[in-house]
C-alpha cells in the first residue's frame, strides 16, 4: 500500500541535472560552478545575525517564539508594505503576506489556483524549477514568445486566448536565466492584456535589489495590482536562511492562501520574522545592500570581461543591469548539454538552457546559463577559459 | 480568470470555529481560553535564544545563513537520531529529515501520496486540522472506532479492508483531542494489522515529551519502521517560531518528499535549524524538559481539582498521563456547541469535541476539549466555574 501518488509520479522521478551538478560541487572544491543560483556567502550577514536576534527579542519578547497569525509579523508586514512602496506598489499592511520565502508563496498559490490539466504561461525561456512546480500540481506549461525585453505582448494575448490559462508567470526584472529586465513601455502593454482578460499574473521579484547599472523600473504589479501576485523575498538581499517570502495579490486569492498556509506550514517562522524586521528597519540595509551590490557587479564585469577574452566571435551573452545571471548562445551546432561532460572534466560547471525551456527547448541546446554569484572573483577567468576550450573543440 | 481553485472550495470557506474564538479570545485578554494549544508564553527560553544564536553562527558560520541541504541540518538530523533512539526508533541519519514543523512533514507526505478520491483513515475522535488537510488533498477521511487506549486493531483491520486507505494517521501518545495514549501491547496490535496490510501508518507525536506520570512507551514506529512515517517536532518542547519538525519514513516515501520538498519551501531555514541543534545538543535541554514538565503537570493537577469540584455527577473527563488536553463528555442532552457563545458571555472558551469528528460528530456533540497549556494556573478554577454554570443551566 506504500505507494507513490499516482499523479506525481512523473514529476518526482525526474531529478534533473541539477542534483547531480551539486552533488560533483560539492565533491570537488576546485570546480568553478557557474551552476548554482546562492548568494555569495562571503556577503551573508553573519556578524550581524546573533545581534539582530537579541533586538528581535528585545522587541517582541516571547511572541518572536510563539505561534503567530498566519498572514505574518505585522511589524515585518508594515516594513514589507513600505518595500513595496519603493517599488511602485501601494498596497494596505493586510495585504501584504509573509510567506516561506518566495518559494513557498509560489507553491502556496498553485495549491489554491491549480486544478490538474490547467495550464499555466510562461516565458521563453524560464525559471526551470518554477516549471517544475507547475507540472507537480497537474498544470501543462506552455511558453510564450519572448525578445529582449521580455514577453511579446502579442503573443501572450494569443496564449490566453488559445489556452485560457490559470495565471502567467513572469520574471520581468534580472530574469532569471537570461538576466533581461522588462522595459516600463513593454510592462505597460504586458499590464493591457493582463487586463483585458482579467488574467491572473504572477510577478516573480527576487532579484530586484541587485541592480548595477540603469534606471530602477516600477514593478509590473504596480500597472495592474488587481491582477498581479507580486512575490519577492529577503533570500538574496540578506540570507537564504530566514526563508522569508513578501507577498502581495488580490484579497480573493489571498484569503484562500491564508487558508491553506494553516494546512502547508501553520505560518512563517515568528523568529525568522523578527530578525527580518530588525534588518528592513535598521540601519544596516542600505550599507549592506549597497555592499552587495559592488560586491556583484564586480564579478559580472570580471565575468564579461572574460567571456569577450576567452570566447570565440560566434558566442553571443548578455551582459545583465543586473541579478545573477549570464546567458550564453553558442552557434547554432553547439550543444551545452552534450558537452557539459567534458566542462566537468576541464573543472568548470554550468546550467545547459535546454533546462529552462517548458518545451524541453531541443532547438535551444546551444544555450547556458551562467551564474556568477558564489564563483570567488579570482576564479571566474580560469573559470571561462575551461568553459571556452570545451566550446572550442 | 482569477478564480478559486474548484476542487478547494468547499474545503476554504469553511474557516471554522477556531479562528472565531482566537478572535473572540484576542479581544477580550480577561477570557479563559481553553481553546487554543499553544505553549505557555512563560515557558518558551526567550533567555536563551540569542545565545544560542551566537552559538550556531560560531559553529556553523555562514552555512547557517545559506541555503542548505533538502533533507536537513546534518549536524541536526544527527541529534535527531539519537531523539528518535530513546523512543524506541532505530534508524540511520540520512533516514532523517528537517521539516518545517510537524505540519509541514504532514503537508508534504499528503502531496506525495494523495490521489483525489483517495481514502484516508483517522482516530475517532482526531486532531481536526489534520482532518482539512487531507480533504484539501482530495481525500474522503473516515473515522476508526476507538476506545481509551486508542484505535480498535479490529475495527482498524476492518476498515483498511473495507476502504483501501492510502494511509491511516494516528496520535498514540497523549491524543489529540484526549488526551489518552495507546498501550504498548495495543500498538504492538495495531503494528501488526498494520504490517499485514502493508499499510502506510502516519504516527503524529508531537507531546510526548511532556509525560507528567506513567511509563514511557516506545513509538509505534519502532514495532513496524518499515510502514510508519514518524512526526515529532519542538514546537511544544523547545518554541513553535523554529518552525522545526523532525520526520523519518521508509525510503521510497523519504526521497518523494524531499523531491517535493524542493518546490514546498526548497528547505528548512538553515538558522533555526542551527539553534535547534544547539538546544538539543546542549547542556540545558534536560533542565528545560523538568521545568516543562513540573508547570504543565501542576496545570494539569489544578484543572482535574477544578473539574471535580464544579462540574456536575453527569460529567466524565480524562485526565491524561501527558500532554495538552483534557476531553470532557457531558450527559447525551448536553450540547457543547449550542452552550458555547454563553460560555464566551461567561468569560471561558474552549473547542466543542464535535470538531475533531471526521463525521462532523453530530452525536458527539456532548463533548469538548479543554487545553491548558496556555491558561494561568491562576485564571484555571475561575475558567472551570464559568464553564460549569453554562453546563448546569
Amino acid at each position: 500500500m506504500i505507494e507513490r501518488k499516482r499523479s506525481h509520479a512523473a514529476v518526482i522521478t525526474r531529478s534533473g541535472p541539477i542534483d547531480e551538478l551539486f552533488a560533483a560541487a560539492a565533491r570537488r572544491p576546485e570546480l568553478v560552478s557557474f551552476a548554482a543560483g546562492a548568494p555569495d556567502p562571503a556577503l551573508l550577514p553573519v556578524e550581524s545575525i546573533a545581534g539582530l536576534a537579541a533586538a528581535a527579542l528585545d522587541r517582541h519578547g516571547r511572541a518572536a517564539l510563539q505561534y503567530g497569525l498566519t498572514g505574518g509579523l505585522p511589524a515585518l508586514q508594515e516594513l514589507s508594505r513600505k518595500l513595496l512602496s519603493e517599488r511602485g506598489i501601494d498596497c494596505a499592511t493586510g495585504d501584504i503576506h509573509i510567506a516561506t520565502g518566495a518559494s513557498g508563496a509560489l507553491h502556496n498559490i498553485c495549491l489554491a489556483t491549480l486544478d490538474r490539466g490547467d495550464v499555466v504561461l510562461v516565458e521563453t525561456p524560464t525559471h526551470g524549477p518554477a516549471v517544475t512546480l507547475f507540472r507537480s500540481h497537474g498544470a501543462t506549461v506552455i511558453g510564450v514568445e519572448c525578445d529582449e525585453s521580455g514577453v511579446l505582448p502579442e503573443a501572450l494575448d494569443d496564449a490566453i486566448r488559445r489556452h485560457l490559462p490559470a495565471f502567467v508567470y513572469l520574471m520581468p526584472t534580472f530574469h532569471n536565466p537570461t538576466g533581461r529586465t522588462m522595459s516600463a513601455e513593454r510592462r505597460a502593454r504586458t499590464a493591457e492584456v493582463i487586463r483585458r482578460h482579467r488574467m491572473l499574473a504572477i510577478e516573480d521579484d527576487v532579484y530586484v535589489e541587485l541592480r548595477y547599472r540603469g534606471a530602477e523600473v516600477p514593478a509590473l504589479t504596480s500597472f495592474v495590482p488587481e491582477f498581479c501576485a507580486y512575490l519577492t523575498s529577503l533570500s538574496k538581499c540578506v540570507a537564504p536562511a530566514l526563508r522569508i517570502g513578501i507577498t502581495t495579490m488580490p484579497q480573493p486569492l489571498l484569503r484562500d492562501v491564508l487558508v491553506l498556509k494553516q494546512g502547508i506550514d501553520m505560518q512563517t517562522s515568528s523568529l525568522t520574522q523578527a530578525l527580518a524586521a530588525e534588518f528592513l528597519g535598521g540601519p544596516e540595509r542600505a550599507a549592506h545592500r549597497q555592499r552587495l551590490v559592488e560586491h556583484y557587479a564586480a564579478k559580472l564585469d570580471r565575468l564579461a570581461g572574460a567571456l569577450g577574452e576567452h570566447l570565440g566571435p560566434d558566442f553571443r551573452w548578455t551582459v545583465p543591469d543586473g541579478g545573477l545571471f549570464v546567458w550564453v548562445e553558442g552557434p547554432p551546432d553547439f550543444d551545452a548539454g552534450a558537452v557539459l561532460p567534458a566542462a566537468l572534466d576541464h573543472g568548470v560547471a554550468y546550467l545547459p538552457g535546454s533546462h529552462f525551456y517548458a518545451d524541453g527547448g531541443a532547438d535551444r541546446g546551444n544555450t547556458l546559463r551562467l551564474s556568477f554569484s558564489a564563483v570567488p572573483i579570482g576564479d571566474i577567468d580560469r573559470g571561462v577559459a575551461a568553459l571556452a576550450r570545451v566550446c572550442r573543440p
